[in-house]
């Protein structure tokens, strides 16, 4: 599988640079006779899309999503549904500073270190542009999720530049989320969060915090015992995203405080369809690589955005030191816009060990 | 590719059970022309082995690796490596009454829900014994990053139950790790860690904690910038570990408190080979998922082992609430075994990567 | 991996169905560096499109390629290449008919039982047009073996409803083939050929043959001892196009009327670069599934066009016999246009190995 | 996927060399809850085990066949079912002078410029006793076929240096063909072919022939419309077995000589479970990749054994001309021992794909 894609049964190929013909993805895996919409695509596109309010870069792009195959009279086919956004707003000029030095902590010189080649008009592959794909793609993949397994899937800002929030993660919803720019469902701490934000900016400066995610209604035995355990791909998807510099579920490193008698979750009868449940969710939903029915929830690492308009010392591709004076636009804070990436890897996530799971449960039940 | 492998050129593929003939792995991509001899593999096991010390388990496993395929005269002949461990110590009676009775926060109720039937002897393909088959092939991964690319990897006990240490991570060996029974260099730290572990076990309790891990000599451009970032296959691995709970690389979660101009990395002249450095290392050698010629490190997070002496509140197969009273010798602490784990892992993860490179750069120089 | 991608390393992703936005591919896994242009790819795309000559479909499509991604000032970046080709002239109308009436010994009834809806509109995935995406990711590899490898790959029509030919297929040239609109390099079975196919339209018939393949230039080892076999890999690059019943390599089926002494080629002491070669070449260039130097040929069976202009009984979707007058257009022979398909699997078989190898041979030699 | 593994949901990892430990081989993927016992699989073995009667080799083999993992009270748990046969009597004596001379017609010389380094005790890895990898886990295979799916699998040997026979592939057993030691259900074919064969052996010369396997009882909708097509899997599968150049299903090479109008497969209303059949099955049971609900038929020609006891040219590693005359022991014709090996690999490639259904075929109908 190439290192563009992602996932196994439901699988995505994506391509693109920020500047360029545009950036695009392919679902594989699709079960056919999916009803899905360019609508629908396109509205968690426009959680993305750059220029949604004054905390987010001004780059104009309307990032509309065409549909090329794998749909017909409104269903998923089965074959390969393959979707395109065109680049328009792109200013190359803008980075003609950047063909030769190197913006510090960006992939510039590593990307010239792999490849021996770069297009140096913008981020190329590495730009955050690129999560246009994981979103598109994930649209779909919640599609699935919801009609098929009654699966949902809610993330929001859960801390920038140290400061937390308060959030009930059994019922937040996404009208919740996006109740203010920020993304914080949680309204005293969204004000906190955007005054560090606009101070950022002021600053000619960036912040970084954290995004948590919770997957609701998985039922219990989705992922796999060893590698690709639930908690893993996740992990790996998480930090394919671009920023992000950790991940932990459930309790994380502060479980690494508690003791095991404090830490294990209690089995207790459950209610309903699903017989058996815990008294805590210190696991994070999952259990040696597996769903255990509860809810899901984890939280990820972004750094300040490595872009700012200081003036910082760097060297050039030659080695030698110099100056570097960013121009180009960009996010104080990308952490509202990573939401619905976010939520979107999650969903991939899980739809594809959703269909891998149906391969596994085929044999009727012993005895 | 299968759930129970990993990796995509240097791959791996294992199997087994904690109670059952045995657990191995086929190691599929390592080069012709290796030298590796089965003391090298046994040497890291014997570091993952049970009753190292009074600190893990009394479980008495020699761990005997065999070899079955995939070398001729001391070197690989580019044919899987076979490689397996029978189980010996092995005693399914200590499980008997977790044959319907679920362990809290273990994988035995996950197992049910997913597969429909569970070896009720010991933990299954969820036992921490499954990853023998991690260390022997990681030790095949450490010897060709040693040989061919000048790479090496050194992991250590960083926390234990808050208890933190101060380590060199530029110039630690494993020498140092091995000074004593917890496995971290800090010696003054090690003592406190003892003493909790010891504490501990004495009140039929368990604890948790961080391993770090540093990769040193790594060249840069090794990674992908999309999917298959370092950082990403890095978490995937760890994450794929059990009782793992978080990863973060770099500056990680405490990233998050900076802002942008005090988190990038200036870049400066670099020495000798390296013609260009970095003045910090916040992005943990890591940047846009590919390597930047730094160290690469990052820290995981253990939960307090879920086994412990304690009774349990729980639940039997039917959704019943009762208790439970483990039997099954543990680790009250299983850091210290889970350092040649996670050396094996990273091993696996940058062999992995070296080599996809070699089918990256294969064309000369532009201009 | 899904089902719409081929290839390990050098990997393509196609999408796309006969009516609808269009048909493309992402190329995942091309070196950076390589030089490509657009006229390039055109190229192959033009020997594959309809309306080429008298003996193909009058449908006519531009099949003009546009390079979405991947490329920068001429060179491959490293990332995903990907390509569009949009669909002009489509007319769903003359499919209506079939919207539930089953064309004979094609895929419509098929689709339905595996996928539960279809686009009629034509033949959907399973309509030929899909391998434009084939071709014009098989130009990439063609570039990157004659640059990086000096391998050359030439495919011809060598038989046309049992007309054969005489070729030396150690010196045809792509010119040589197409001196005629049959593909075949014997003027005088090219000829006969032509007049069978144009009998066959005139009765409303269609007839099928042999395409054949020859790679000059690839060097000793390439492809793996199991299943990645050279000759598995072209096996299934052949049965997965369109029409396709039959391969074989070297002697083929004809090497089963022969001794083992009859049959073995010698080794005999070689020329220039490579000392060892072979007295005959009855292995095709291919030996335990690694090449041997020789040139490596083989041949694939096209069974006569399924679509005639005949009546011809069938059933509806409900399983009621009636009959079926086809009225889309279509090729009287399929071989004149599967050439450069043939030959773009080919391509993308070999450069994929090319690519594995690399990561291959790694380490010193012995001794 | 490493290229020693074969299948993407049902998927089998090999290893081994004739000579070293032994040969084995992982099942990843088997669904949970498949009742299957070691004499199942041990059955199958012994079909291909050598020595069995005087057409086969005289190396003596038990073969017996032991299972390490992924069984529990003989149901599979749905872990890796791991396989190991250990080699027994192997004569790396017998081969000395392989050491620097190259067979001719085998794998020794592309080994070595594959990967510099070669186990001259033997064939190796590309010796066919790696197919007892195959046969183990086609044995598991052919078990979740027959219980879950209601397919079987059938092959035998139709053809030996060029004499056929006749079979009814509707109706045949495995019974009819293990009547005789040709495996070759047609008693008088059956005699001749054993005469050739024996012939072969006294001429100190070998020959080859034609496998025909067909799989009955196939749902319609198996396979897929691109890449993985049933056919083209198929393809790969067999091309990939030692000694095989040539592969064709349905009218195969034949069908060249029909027209569209004879050749095409005309529908008809179906019978039972199944509403829609055809009134010919030139198709081969397969149509734009999926099967049709007809008998999927295939053949497969086998080259004679390379191995002979006459004196050949060849060369020396140094590549001087020699001569070489073969010591090991080996089969004059492998036809008979071909048969379970095939149909391994068939019962491989249905598994996969019956299992890659599963989540294909997860909405609700249309409509």
């Amino acid at each position: 599988m190439g290192s563009n894609s992602f996932g196994h049964t439901f699988q995505i190929s994506t391509f693109g640079e920020s500047h360029g013909g545009g950036v695009g993805v392919i679902v594989d895996g699709c079960p056919p006779r999916l009803p899905i919409t360019s609508e629908e695509i396109q509205a968690d596109l426009d959680r993305r899309k750059p220029g949604q309010s004054s905390l987010t870069t001004p780059r104009q792009e309307d990032d509309q999503v065409e549909i090329l195959s794998g749909l017909f009279e409104g269903y998923s086919l089965g074959s390969p549904i393959s979707l395109i956004v065109r680049n328009k707003d792109a200013r190359p000029s803008a980075y003609e500073n950047m063909k030769s030095v190197y913006r510090p902590s960006h992939a510039d010189y590593t990307t010239d270190a792999k490849y021996g080649i770069r297009n140096w008009q913008g981020g190329g592959r590495s730009s955050a542009r690129a999560t246009i794909a994981h979103v598109a793609s994930g649209a779909i993949a919640r599609k699935l999720l919801a009609l098929a397994a009654g699966i949902e899937v809610v993330a929001w800002v859960s801390e920038v530049h140290g400061i937390g929030s308060t959030v009930d993660m059994d019922r937040v919803t996404t009208a919740d989320v996006y109740n203010n720019d920020v993304r914080c469902p949680d309204a005293s701490a969204a004000t906190a969060m955007e005054a560090a934000i606009h101070n950022a900016r002021k600053n000619q400066d960036s912040v970084g915090g954290i995004v948590t995610c919770v997957a609701r209604g998985v039922p219990p035995g989705l992922g796999m015992p060893i590698f690709d355990k639930l908690e893993a791909d996740l992990a790996k998807a998480m930090l394919s995203l671009p920023a992000t510099k950790g991940f932990e579920i459930g309790s994380g490193f502060g479980g690494t405080l508690l003791t095991g008698s404090e830490h294990n979750d209690a089995f207790i009868p459950g209610e309903g369809d699903q017989k058996i449940a815990t008294a805590s969710n210190r696991s994070g939903g999952v259990q040696g690589g597996m769903s255990n029915g509860q809810p899901i929830f984890f939280r990820t690492a972004f750094k300040p955005t490595a872009t700012i308009s200081q003036t910082q010392n760097t060297v050039d591709q030659a080695g030698n030191a110099t100056t570097l004076e960013a121009k180009g636009r960009h996010d104080p804070c990308v952490l509202p816009r990573a939401v619905p990436i976010i939520e979107a890897m999650t969903c991939l996530v899980l739809a594809d060990h959703w269909l891998r799971q149906r391969s596994v449960d085929v044999l009727p039940p012993l005895g």
